[in-house]
Protein backbone atom coordinates (compact mmCIF):
# COMPACT_ATOMS: atom_id res chain seq x y z
CA UNK A 1 0.00 0.00 0.00
CA UNK A 2 0.98 3.29 -0.85
CA UNK A 3 1.76 5.76 2.08
CA UNK A 4 3.95 8.30 0.11
CA UNK A 5 4.95 9.92 -3.38
CA UNK A 6 8.43 11.88 -3.50
CA UNK A 7 9.43 13.98 -6.18
CA UNK A 8 13.31 15.07 -6.06
CA UNK A 9 12.32 17.18 -9.38
CA UNK A 10 15.41 19.51 -10.60
CA UNK A 11 16.85 21.25 -13.77
CA UNK A 12 17.74 18.18 -15.68
CA UNK A 13 16.65 15.38 -13.92
CA UNK A 14 13.31 14.13 -12.42
CA UNK A 15 13.58 11.06 -9.78
CA UNK A 16 10.27 9.61 -7.93
CA UNK A 17 9.60 7.26 -5.18
CA UNK A 18 6.38 5.07 -4.44
CA UNK A 19 7.01 4.91 -0.44
CA UNK A 20 5.20 2.03 2.10
CA UNK A 21 4.25 2.96 5.42
CA UNK A 22 7.54 2.49 6.71
CA UNK A 23 8.82 4.85 3.98
CA UNK A 24 10.65 2.30 2.54
CA UNK A 25 10.82 2.62 -1.43
CA UNK A 26 8.13 0.21 -3.23
CA UNK A 27 9.02 1.47 -7.01
CA UNK A 28 11.43 4.52 -7.85
CA UNK A 29 11.14 6.22 -11.40
CA UNK A 30 14.39 7.97 -12.68
CA UNK A 31 13.98 8.89 -15.82
CA UNK A 32 11.57 11.66 -16.22
CA UNK A 33 12.56 14.93 -17.53
CA UNK A 34 14.00 17.84 -15.43
CA UNK A 35 11.89 20.92 -15.30
CA UNK A 36 13.81 22.89 -18.39
CA UNK A 37 12.73 20.21 -20.58
CA UNK A 38 9.31 19.58 -18.93
CA UNK A 39 8.21 23.29 -18.83
CA UNK A 40 8.47 22.95 -22.97
CA UNK A 41 6.38 20.29 -23.25
CA UNK A 42 2.72 20.86 -24.58
CA UNK A 43 1.39 19.31 -21.30
CA UNK A 44 3.68 20.96 -18.69
CA UNK A 45 4.76 19.59 -15.74
CA UNK A 46 1.07 17.87 -15.28
CA UNK A 47 1.72 15.86 -18.19
CA UNK A 48 5.24 14.66 -16.97
CA UNK A 49 3.65 13.23 -13.99
CA UNK A 50 0.61 11.37 -15.78
CA UNK A 51 3.81 10.15 -18.51
CA UNK A 52 5.99 9.12 -15.73
CA UNK A 53 3.96 8.03 -12.47
CA UNK A 54 0.47 7.89 -13.74
CA UNK A 55 -0.68 4.76 -12.11
CA UNK A 56 0.28 5.89 -8.88
CA UNK A 57 -1.59 9.15 -8.79
CA UNK A 58 -4.38 9.64 -6.73
CA UNK A 59 -3.21 6.55 -3.97
CA UNK A 60 -1.24 8.61 -1.64
CA UNK A 61 -0.24 12.42 -1.19
CA UNK A 62 2.51 14.02 -3.52
CA UNK A 63 5.60 15.66 -1.95
CA UNK A 64 8.16 17.21 -4.23
CA UNK A 65 11.60 19.03 -3.35
CA UNK A 66 14.22 20.33 -6.13
CA UNK A 67 13.98 23.35 -8.95
CA UNK A 68 10.46 22.43 -9.42
CA UNK A 69 9.83 25.02 -6.92
CA UNK A 70 11.87 27.45 -8.36
CA UNK A 71 10.38 30.85 -10.35
CA UNK A 72 11.13 28.44 -13.72
CA UNK A 73 9.13 25.32 -11.64
CA UNK A 74 5.62 24.57 -11.19
CA UNK A 75 5.07 27.15 -8.04
CA UNK A 76 7.57 29.36 -6.36
CA UNK A 77 7.84 28.48 -3.01
CA UNK A 78 9.46 31.06 -0.35
CA UNK A 79 13.10 30.65 0.63
CA UNK A 80 13.48 30.10 4.68
CA UNK A 81 16.34 31.60 6.31
CA UNK A 82 19.32 29.87 7.93
CA UNK A 83 18.99 28.11 10.36
CA UNK A 84 16.72 25.09 9.16
CA UNK A 85 15.81 21.69 10.34
CA UNK A 86 13.04 19.71 9.44
CA UNK A 87 9.99 21.38 11.76
CA UNK A 88 10.77 24.48 10.11
CA UNK A 89 10.20 22.90 6.54
CA UNK A 90 7.66 21.27 7.60
CA UNK A 91 6.10 24.03 8.44
CA UNK A 92 6.13 25.79 5.05
CA UNK A 93 5.31 23.60 2.77
CA UNK A 94 3.15 25.13 -0.19
CA UNK A 95 0.15 23.14 -1.34
CA UNK A 96 -0.53 23.77 -5.17
CA UNK A 97 -2.62 21.69 -7.64
CA UNK A 98 -2.67 18.57 -5.25
CA UNK A 99 1.25 18.41 -4.54
CA UNK A 100 3.26 19.49 -1.48
CA UNK A 101 5.92 21.60 -2.36
CA UNK A 102 8.85 22.21 0.07
CA UNK A 103 10.86 25.41 0.37
CA UNK A 104 14.21 26.31 -0.55
CA UNK A 105 17.07 27.89 1.62
CA UNK A 106 18.60 31.17 1.58
CA UNK A 107 21.79 31.86 3.56
CA UNK A 108 23.00 35.61 3.87
CA UNK A 109 19.96 37.28 2.07
CA UNK A 110 21.17 40.83 3.62
CA UNK A 111 25.21 40.48 2.94
CA UNK A 112 27.17 40.91 0.11
CA UNK A 113 27.19 37.01 -1.39
CA UNK A 114 23.75 35.72 -0.18
CA UNK A 115 23.28 32.19 -1.94
CA UNK A 116 20.15 30.23 -2.39
CA UNK A 117 19.25 26.37 -2.81
CA UNK A 118 16.51 24.28 -3.77
CA UNK A 119 16.59 20.31 -3.03
CA UNK A 120 19.97 20.11 -1.41
CA UNK A 121 18.56 21.09 1.71
CA UNK A 122 15.85 18.22 1.90
CA UNK A 123 19.12 15.78 0.84
CA UNK A 124 20.39 17.23 4.04
CA UNK A 125 17.28 16.99 5.78
CA UNK A 126 17.31 13.02 4.92
CA UNK A 127 20.72 12.24 5.98
CA UNK A 128 20.46 14.43 9.79
CA UNK A 129 17.22 12.03 9.87
CA UNK A 130 18.84 8.32 9.14
CA UNK A 131 20.92 9.18 12.02
CA UNK A 132 23.81 11.11 10.06
CA UNK A 133 25.16 13.52 12.46
CA UNK A 134 26.24 17.14 12.54
CA UNK A 135 29.03 18.29 9.77
CA UNK A 136 29.97 19.64 6.72
CA UNK A 137 28.07 18.40 3.70
CA UNK A 138 29.33 18.29 0.07
CA UNK A 139 27.09 18.49 -2.30
CA UNK A 140 29.03 17.82 -5.86
CA UNK A 141 27.47 18.83 -9.13
CA UNK A 142 27.22 21.81 -12.05
CA UNK A 143 26.57 23.66 -8.89
CA UNK A 144 28.57 22.38 -5.92
CA UNK A 145 26.62 23.20 -2.82
CA UNK A 146 29.02 22.97 0.69
CA UNK A 147 26.41 22.76 3.79
CA UNK A 148 27.53 22.80 7.57
CA UNK A 149 24.83 21.12 10.10
CA UNK A 150 24.72 21.97 13.77
CA UNK A 151 22.90 20.86 16.12
CA UNK A 152 20.66 18.64 13.56
CA UNK A 153 20.17 22.18 11.61
CA UNK A 154 21.49 23.44 8.67
CA UNK A 155 23.15 26.54 9.32
CA UNK A 156 25.50 27.73 6.59
CA UNK A 157 25.70 26.92 2.92
CA UNK A 158 27.48 28.37 -0.25
CA UNK A 159 27.47 27.61 -3.81
CA UNK A 160 30.43 27.08 -5.89
CA UNK A 161 30.19 26.74 -9.88
CA UNK A 162 32.85 24.35 -10.06
CA UNK A 163 31.06 21.68 -12.65
CA UNK A 164 29.93 24.59 -14.61
CA UNK A 165 33.21 26.31 -14.73
CA UNK A 166 34.83 23.40 -15.83
CA UNK A 167 33.38 22.65 -19.04
CA UNK A 168 33.11 26.46 -19.83
CA UNK A 169 37.35 26.56 -19.55
CA UNK A 170 37.18 23.28 -21.09
CA UNK A 171 34.72 23.82 -24.29
CA UNK A 172 35.35 28.19 -24.83
CA UNK A 173 38.86 28.61 -23.74
CA UNK A 174 42.64 28.14 -24.72
CA UNK A 175 43.02 25.12 -22.20
CA UNK A 176 40.99 22.97 -24.25
CA UNK A 177 42.81 23.70 -27.67
CA UNK A 178 45.32 20.64 -26.68
CA UNK A 179 42.80 18.48 -24.54
CA UNK A 180 42.15 14.96 -26.28
CA UNK A 181 39.74 12.39 -24.94
CA UNK A 182 41.36 9.76 -22.78
CA UNK A 183 40.41 6.86 -19.98
CA UNK A 184 39.93 9.17 -17.48
CA UNK A 185 43.33 9.59 -15.39
CA UNK A 186 43.26 9.19 -11.67
CA UNK A 187 47.17 10.20 -11.29
CA UNK A 188 46.54 13.45 -13.61
CA UNK A 189 43.36 13.81 -11.49
CA UNK A 190 45.64 13.69 -8.56
CA UNK A 191 48.37 16.64 -10.11
CA UNK A 192 45.65 18.63 -10.42
CA UNK A 193 44.54 18.52 -6.67
CA UNK A 194 47.61 19.26 -5.78
CA UNK A 195 48.10 22.05 -8.11
CA UNK A 196 44.64 23.03 -6.73
CA UNK A 197 45.12 23.23 -3.44
CA UNK A 198 48.68 26.10 -3.43
CA UNK A 199 47.47 29.67 -3.12
CA UNK A 200 47.42 32.21 -5.41
CA UNK A 201 45.03 33.32 -8.07
CA UNK A 202 42.98 30.57 -9.23
CA UNK A 203 42.90 31.63 -12.57
CA UNK A 204 46.72 31.87 -12.86
CA UNK A 205 47.14 28.09 -11.48
CA UNK A 206 44.72 27.15 -14.30
CA UNK A 207 47.16 28.62 -16.65
CA UNK A 208 49.64 25.33 -15.78
CA UNK A 209 47.38 22.83 -17.94
CA UNK A 210 48.25 24.28 -20.95
CA UNK A 211 52.25 25.58 -20.12
CA UNK A 212 52.67 21.48 -18.69
CA UNK A 213 51.03 20.01 -21.70
CA UNK A 214 52.84 22.64 -24.26
CA UNK A 215 56.42 21.73 -22.27
CA UNK A 216 55.33 17.93 -23.19
CA UNK A 217 54.99 16.90 -19.09
CA UNK A 218 51.14 16.57 -19.30
CA UNK A 219 49.62 14.34 -21.90
CA UNK A 220 47.42 15.24 -24.45
CA UNK A 221 45.01 12.51 -23.26
CA UNK A 222 45.34 13.65 -19.11
CA UNK A 223 44.76 17.86 -19.43
CA UNK A 224 41.00 17.66 -18.87
CA UNK A 225 41.78 15.54 -15.59
CA UNK A 226 44.24 17.93 -14.55
CA UNK A 227 41.92 20.22 -15.16
CA UNK A 228 39.20 18.82 -13.29
CA UNK A 229 41.93 17.93 -10.32
CA UNK A 230 42.46 21.28 -10.25
CA UNK A 231 39.60 22.89 -9.94
CA UNK A 232 37.52 20.59 -7.35
CA UNK A 233 41.52 20.44 -5.18
CA UNK A 234 40.88 24.31 -5.05
CA UNK A 235 37.21 24.07 -3.93
CA UNK A 236 37.95 21.54 -1.52
CA UNK A 237 41.37 23.06 0.10
CA UNK A 238 39.27 26.63 0.55
CA UNK A 239 35.89 24.79 1.82
CA UNK A 240 37.52 21.99 3.90
CA UNK A 241 38.66 25.10 6.21
CA UNK A 242 35.16 25.22 7.74
CA UNK A 243 35.40 21.60 8.70
CA UNK A 244 35.18 20.76 12.07
CA UNK A 245 34.05 17.62 12.31
CA UNK A 246 33.25 14.68 10.08
CA UNK A 247 32.43 15.52 6.03
CA UNK A 248 29.95 13.69 3.84
CA UNK A 249 29.85 13.61 0.19
CA UNK A 250 26.25 13.57 -0.59
CA UNK A 251 26.15 12.38 -4.44
CA UNK A 252 26.79 9.78 -7.07
CA UNK A 253 29.33 7.85 -8.86
CA UNK A 254 32.28 8.68 -10.49
CA UNK A 255 31.92 12.29 -9.44
CA UNK A 256 31.43 11.71 -5.58
CA UNK A 257 34.77 9.82 -5.66
CA UNK A 258 36.62 12.26 -7.47
CA UNK A 259 35.80 14.79 -4.50
CA UNK A 260 36.46 12.21 -1.54
CA UNK A 261 40.05 11.35 -3.80
CA UNK A 262 40.31 15.22 -3.59
CA UNK A 263 39.85 15.18 0.11
CA UNK A 264 42.62 12.36 0.33
CA UNK A 265 45.16 13.98 -1.61
CA UNK A 266 44.41 16.94 1.24
CA UNK A 267 44.85 14.41 4.27
CA UNK A 268 41.42 14.08 5.45
CA UNK A 269 39.16 11.55 5.71
CA UNK A 270 35.75 12.32 3.65
CA UNK A 271 33.03 9.50 3.49
CA UNK A 272 30.13 9.40 0.77
CA UNK A 273 26.39 8.95 2.05
CA UNK A 274 24.47 6.05 1.15
CA UNK A 275 22.29 7.03 -1.92
CA UNK A 276 18.39 7.59 -1.12
CA UNK A 277 19.15 11.13 1.07
CA UNK A 278 16.48 13.29 -1.29
CA UNK A 279 13.98 10.09 -0.86
CA UNK A 280 14.31 10.35 2.93
CA UNK A 281 14.38 13.83 3.43
CA UNK A 282 10.57 14.03 1.38
CA UNK A 283 9.54 11.27 3.84
CA UNK A 284 11.11 12.93 6.93
CA UNK A 285 9.29 16.10 5.98
CA UNK A 286 5.55 14.87 4.99
CA UNK A 287 5.83 12.32 8.13
CA UNK A 288 6.56 14.77 10.78
CA UNK A 289 3.26 17.00 8.82
CA UNK A 290 1.30 13.96 9.28
CA UNK A 291 0.75 13.39 5.48
CA UNK A 292 1.35 9.60 6.10
CA UNK B 1 66.58 59.35 -41.26
CA UNK B 2 65.52 55.75 -39.98
CA UNK B 3 68.04 53.86 -37.62
CA UNK B 4 65.59 50.87 -36.52
CA UNK B 5 62.36 49.54 -37.67
CA UNK B 6 60.78 48.04 -34.27
CA UNK B 7 57.87 45.56 -34.14
CA UNK B 8 55.67 44.49 -31.54
CA UNK B 9 53.45 41.32 -33.24
CA UNK B 10 51.19 39.65 -31.11
CA UNK B 11 48.21 37.35 -31.24
CA UNK B 12 45.71 39.61 -32.90
CA UNK B 13 47.56 43.22 -33.12
CA UNK B 14 50.76 44.15 -34.90
CA UNK B 15 52.46 47.54 -34.24
CA UNK B 16 55.30 49.04 -35.78
CA UNK B 17 57.28 52.04 -35.71
CA UNK B 18 60.15 53.79 -37.29
CA UNK B 19 62.80 55.37 -35.54
CA UNK B 20 65.32 57.84 -35.54
CA UNK B 21 68.77 57.70 -34.77
CA UNK B 22 68.08 58.75 -30.50
CA UNK B 23 65.89 55.90 -30.50
CA UNK B 24 62.40 58.77 -30.78
CA UNK B 25 59.75 57.70 -32.74
CA UNK B 26 59.23 59.04 -36.57
CA UNK B 27 56.50 57.35 -37.55
CA UNK B 28 54.34 54.34 -36.32
CA UNK B 29 51.87 51.59 -38.05
CA UNK B 30 49.20 50.18 -35.34
CA UNK B 31 46.45 48.85 -37.91
CA UNK B 32 48.34 45.40 -39.44
CA UNK B 33 46.95 41.93 -38.55
CA UNK B 34 47.85 40.03 -35.40
CA UNK B 35 49.44 36.99 -36.12
CA UNK B 36 46.49 34.32 -36.58
CA UNK B 37 45.30 36.74 -39.20
CA UNK B 38 48.80 37.06 -40.90
CA UNK B 39 49.68 33.66 -40.60
CA UNK B 40 45.98 32.67 -42.75
CA UNK B 41 46.93 35.09 -45.41
CA UNK B 42 48.05 33.81 -49.25
CA UNK B 43 51.90 35.67 -48.44
CA UNK B 44 51.85 34.57 -45.11
CA UNK B 45 53.98 37.42 -42.24
CA UNK B 46 56.26 38.86 -45.32
CA UNK B 47 53.59 39.74 -47.14
CA UNK B 48 51.83 41.82 -44.00
CA UNK B 49 55.46 43.66 -44.06
CA UNK B 50 55.38 45.18 -47.20
CA UNK B 51 51.26 45.70 -47.01
CA UNK B 52 51.81 47.85 -43.72
CA UNK B 53 55.48 48.79 -43.60
CA UNK B 54 56.41 48.75 -47.53
CA UNK B 55 58.00 51.92 -47.52
CA UNK B 56 60.16 51.84 -44.70
CA UNK B 57 62.10 48.23 -45.52
CA UNK B 58 65.52 48.21 -46.24
CA UNK B 59 66.23 51.55 -44.94
CA UNK B 60 67.38 49.76 -41.20
CA UNK B 61 67.62 46.88 -39.44
CA UNK B 62 63.97 45.09 -38.40
CA UNK B 63 63.97 43.98 -34.69
CA UNK B 64 60.94 42.30 -33.53
CA UNK B 65 59.18 40.41 -30.55
CA UNK B 66 55.91 38.97 -29.28
CA UNK B 67 53.90 36.09 -30.19
CA UNK B 68 55.54 36.06 -34.08
CA UNK B 69 58.28 34.43 -32.16
CA UNK B 70 56.67 31.96 -31.14
CA UNK B 71 55.59 28.18 -32.60
CA UNK B 72 52.55 29.68 -34.39
CA UNK B 73 54.61 32.89 -35.39
CA UNK B 74 57.74 33.77 -38.33
CA UNK B 75 60.06 31.77 -36.35
CA UNK B 76 60.60 29.94 -32.74
CA UNK B 77 62.79 31.57 -30.78
CA UNK B 78 64.29 29.85 -27.69
CA UNK B 79 62.50 30.96 -23.77
CA UNK B 80 65.07 32.20 -21.75
CA UNK B 81 65.09 31.35 -17.90
CA UNK B 82 65.21 33.71 -15.24
CA UNK B 83 66.82 36.41 -14.06
CA UNK B 84 66.78 38.13 -17.43
CA UNK B 85 67.51 41.36 -18.61
CA UNK B 86 68.79 43.52 -21.57
CA UNK B 87 71.94 42.37 -21.87
CA UNK B 88 70.58 38.46 -22.08
CA UNK B 89 68.02 39.18 -24.20
CA UNK B 90 70.91 40.97 -26.72
CA UNK B 91 72.66 38.14 -26.66
CA UNK B 92 69.67 35.76 -27.92
CA UNK B 93 68.61 37.66 -30.79
CA UNK B 94 67.73 34.94 -33.72
CA UNK B 95 68.64 36.54 -37.06
CA UNK B 96 65.69 35.02 -39.72
CA UNK B 97 65.08 36.04 -43.20
CA UNK B 98 66.61 39.39 -42.37
CA UNK B 99 64.77 40.32 -39.00
CA UNK B 100 66.38 40.11 -35.36
CA UNK B 101 63.31 38.21 -33.44
CA UNK B 102 63.24 38.40 -29.76
CA UNK B 103 63.85 35.79 -27.13
CA UNK B 104 60.70 34.51 -25.23
CA UNK B 105 60.97 33.95 -21.21
CA UNK B 106 60.53 30.74 -19.11
CA UNK B 107 59.23 30.85 -15.78
CA UNK B 108 60.05 28.14 -13.13
CA UNK B 109 60.46 25.46 -16.52
CA UNK B 110 61.10 22.14 -14.69
CA UNK B 111 58.78 23.28 -11.71
CA UNK B 112 55.14 22.43 -11.14
CA UNK B 113 53.41 25.20 -12.71
CA UNK B 114 56.11 26.26 -15.66
CA UNK B 115 55.09 29.40 -17.29
CA UNK B 116 55.78 31.15 -20.40
CA UNK B 117 55.56 34.95 -22.29
CA UNK B 118 56.48 36.68 -25.26
CA UNK B 119 56.58 40.17 -25.47
CA UNK B 120 56.10 41.26 -22.18
CA UNK B 121 59.85 41.00 -21.49
CA UNK B 122 60.12 43.33 -23.79
CA UNK B 123 57.88 46.06 -22.27
CA UNK B 124 59.41 45.69 -19.24
CA UNK B 125 63.24 45.98 -20.36
CA UNK B 126 61.75 49.02 -22.08
CA UNK B 127 60.31 50.34 -18.79
CA UNK B 128 63.26 49.37 -17.14
CA UNK B 129 65.62 51.55 -19.59
CA UNK B 130 63.73 54.49 -19.73
CA UNK B 131 64.57 54.79 -15.64
CA UNK B 132 61.69 52.71 -14.50
CA UNK B 133 62.90 51.06 -11.25
CA UNK B 134 62.25 47.71 -9.94
CA UNK B 135 58.90 46.75 -8.52
CA UNK B 136 55.91 44.88 -9.49
CA UNK B 137 54.54 44.93 -13.28
CA UNK B 138 50.86 43.99 -14.04
CA UNK B 139 50.18 43.65 -17.92
CA UNK B 140 46.45 43.40 -18.01
CA UNK B 141 44.93 41.89 -21.20
CA UNK B 142 43.16 38.39 -22.10
CA UNK B 143 46.27 36.76 -20.29
CA UNK B 144 47.38 38.82 -17.92
CA UNK B 145 51.67 38.84 -17.00
CA UNK B 146 52.71 39.78 -13.65
CA UNK B 147 56.21 40.18 -13.51
CA UNK B 148 58.54 41.20 -10.70
CA UNK B 149 62.36 43.01 -11.27
CA UNK B 150 65.06 43.25 -8.90
CA UNK B 151 68.64 44.74 -9.68
CA UNK B 152 67.14 45.76 -12.82
CA UNK B 153 66.26 42.26 -14.15
CA UNK B 154 63.16 40.12 -14.51
CA UNK B 155 63.16 37.89 -11.78
CA UNK B 156 59.38 36.52 -11.83
CA UNK B 157 56.26 36.23 -13.86
CA UNK B 158 53.06 34.30 -13.64
CA UNK B 159 50.13 34.59 -16.30
CA UNK B 160 46.61 34.97 -15.41
CA UNK B 161 43.83 33.96 -17.52
CA UNK B 162 41.42 36.42 -16.25
CA UNK B 163 40.40 38.35 -19.46
CA UNK B 164 39.52 35.19 -21.13
CA UNK B 165 38.44 33.59 -17.98
CA UNK B 166 35.86 36.89 -17.65
CA UNK B 167 34.52 36.28 -21.38
CA UNK B 168 33.70 32.51 -20.85
CA UNK B 169 31.46 33.12 -17.66
CA UNK B 170 29.74 36.12 -18.94
CA UNK B 171 28.98 34.02 -22.84
CA UNK B 172 28.73 29.94 -21.71
CA UNK B 173 27.80 30.20 -17.94
CA UNK B 174 24.56 30.62 -16.28
CA UNK B 175 26.31 34.04 -14.98
CA UNK B 176 25.39 35.90 -18.19
CA UNK B 177 21.49 35.09 -18.86
CA UNK B 178 20.72 38.21 -16.74
CA UNK B 179 23.12 40.00 -18.08
CA UNK B 180 22.02 43.50 -19.98
CA UNK B 181 24.60 45.55 -21.71
CA UNK B 182 24.49 48.65 -20.19
CA UNK B 183 26.90 52.26 -19.88
CA UNK B 184 29.46 51.10 -17.81
CA UNK B 185 29.43 51.15 -13.98
CA UNK B 186 32.53 52.17 -11.93
CA UNK B 187 30.59 51.82 -8.72
CA UNK B 188 29.77 48.07 -9.58
CA UNK B 189 32.83 47.67 -10.65
CA UNK B 190 34.11 48.81 -7.41
CA UNK B 191 31.56 46.19 -5.59
CA UNK B 192 32.90 43.28 -7.45
CA UNK B 193 36.66 44.48 -6.70
CA UNK B 194 35.36 44.35 -2.81
CA UNK B 195 33.67 40.87 -3.35
CA UNK B 196 36.96 39.13 -5.02
CA UNK B 197 39.43 40.51 -2.23
CA UNK B 198 37.43 38.32 0.46
CA UNK B 199 38.49 34.86 0.59
CA UNK B 200 36.76 31.77 -0.20
CA UNK B 201 37.07 29.71 -3.37
CA UNK B 202 36.57 32.15 -6.20
CA UNK B 203 34.26 29.76 -7.82
CA UNK B 204 31.92 30.25 -5.35
CA UNK B 205 32.12 34.11 -5.23
CA UNK B 206 31.41 34.33 -8.49
CA UNK B 207 27.88 33.24 -7.98
CA UNK B 208 26.83 36.05 -6.42
CA UNK B 209 26.77 37.69 -9.92
CA UNK B 210 23.81 35.79 -10.05
CA UNK B 211 22.21 35.64 -6.97
CA UNK B 212 22.70 39.45 -6.51
CA UNK B 213 20.77 39.65 -9.41
CA UNK B 214 18.19 37.57 -8.69
CA UNK B 215 17.44 39.47 -5.51
CA UNK B 216 17.30 42.81 -7.32
CA UNK B 217 20.59 44.19 -5.65
CA UNK B 218 22.04 44.38 -8.81
CA UNK B 219 20.76 46.05 -12.17
CA UNK B 220 20.91 43.45 -14.71
CA UNK B 221 22.81 46.74 -16.83
CA UNK B 222 25.66 46.32 -13.80
CA UNK B 223 26.52 42.31 -13.88
CA UNK B 224 29.01 42.37 -16.35
CA UNK B 225 31.00 45.40 -14.41
CA UNK B 226 30.50 43.57 -10.83
CA UNK B 227 31.83 40.85 -12.29
CA UNK B 228 34.63 42.02 -14.31
CA UNK B 229 35.49 43.45 -10.86
CA UNK B 230 35.19 40.15 -8.46
CA UNK B 231 38.00 38.69 -11.20
CA UNK B 232 40.14 41.87 -11.11
CA UNK B 233 39.46 41.90 -7.29
CA UNK B 234 40.75 38.56 -6.84
CA UNK B 235 43.56 38.85 -9.22
CA UNK B 236 44.72 42.21 -8.04
CA UNK B 237 44.38 40.98 -4.03
CA UNK B 238 46.31 37.57 -4.47
CA UNK B 239 49.33 39.36 -7.01
CA UNK B 240 49.34 42.15 -4.64
CA UNK B 241 50.70 39.82 -1.85
CA UNK B 242 53.91 39.58 -3.35
CA UNK B 243 54.58 43.52 -3.80
CA UNK B 244 57.15 45.36 -1.78
CA UNK B 245 57.65 47.68 -3.45
CA UNK B 246 56.34 50.11 -6.74
CA UNK B 247 53.52 49.07 -8.56
CA UNK B 248 53.34 49.90 -12.62
CA UNK B 249 50.54 48.90 -14.81
CA UNK B 250 51.85 48.30 -18.36
CA UNK B 251 48.90 49.02 -20.43
CA UNK B 252 46.28 51.25 -22.09
CA UNK B 253 42.84 52.64 -21.79
CA UNK B 254 39.87 51.28 -19.96
CA UNK B 255 41.86 48.16 -19.00
CA UNK B 256 44.39 49.72 -17.38
CA UNK B 257 42.62 52.29 -15.31
CA UNK B 258 40.16 49.06 -13.95
CA UNK B 259 43.40 48.22 -12.34
CA UNK B 260 44.16 50.77 -11.19
CA UNK B 261 40.92 51.18 -9.82
CA UNK B 262 41.77 47.90 -8.23
CA UNK B 263 44.62 48.81 -6.66
CA UNK B 264 42.90 51.47 -5.18
CA UNK B 265 40.19 49.37 -3.60
CA UNK B 266 42.13 47.11 -1.69
CA UNK B 267 44.12 50.56 -0.74
CA UNK B 268 47.10 50.43 -2.84
CA UNK B 269 48.62 52.86 -5.42
CA UNK B 270 49.73 51.46 -8.45
CA UNK B 271 51.46 53.73 -11.57
CA UNK B 272 50.15 53.89 -15.17
CA UNK B 273 53.14 53.28 -17.35
CA UNK B 274 53.38 55.83 -20.22
CA UNK B 275 52.65 54.71 -23.84
CA UNK B 276 55.52 53.01 -25.69
CA UNK B 277 57.50 50.62 -23.55
CA UNK B 278 57.80 47.58 -26.14
CA UNK B 279 58.98 50.26 -28.28
CA UNK B 280 61.48 51.59 -25.72
CA UNK B 281 61.93 47.72 -25.25
CA UNK B 282 63.28 47.19 -28.73
CA UNK B 283 65.22 50.07 -28.89
CA UNK B 284 67.30 49.02 -26.40
CA UNK B 285 67.68 45.80 -26.99
CA UNK B 286 68.86 46.60 -30.76
CA UNK B 287 71.22 49.75 -29.16
CA UNK B 288 72.97 46.99 -26.59
CA UNK B 289 73.22 44.76 -29.59
CA UNK B 290 75.23 47.37 -31.86
CA UNK B 291 72.23 47.12 -34.26
CA UNK B 292 72.31 51.00 -34.67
Amino acid sequence: MTALIGIDWGTTSFRAWRMGQGGEVLETVSDGPGILAAGALPGGFRQVLTDSIGGWLGTAPIIASGMITSRNGWVETPYLPLPLDTATLTGSLTLHDGIHFVAGAVSDPDGPAPDVMRGEETEIIGHLAGGGGDGLFVLPGTHSKWAMARGGKLTAFRTVMTGEVFGALRDHTILGRLIQPGPGSEKAFRRGVEAGRQGGALLGRIFSARTLALMDRLASDQIADYLSGLLIGDEVAQGARDAGGPVTIIGRGDLAARYQAAFEVLGMAAQIAPPGMAQRGLWEIARTRGLT
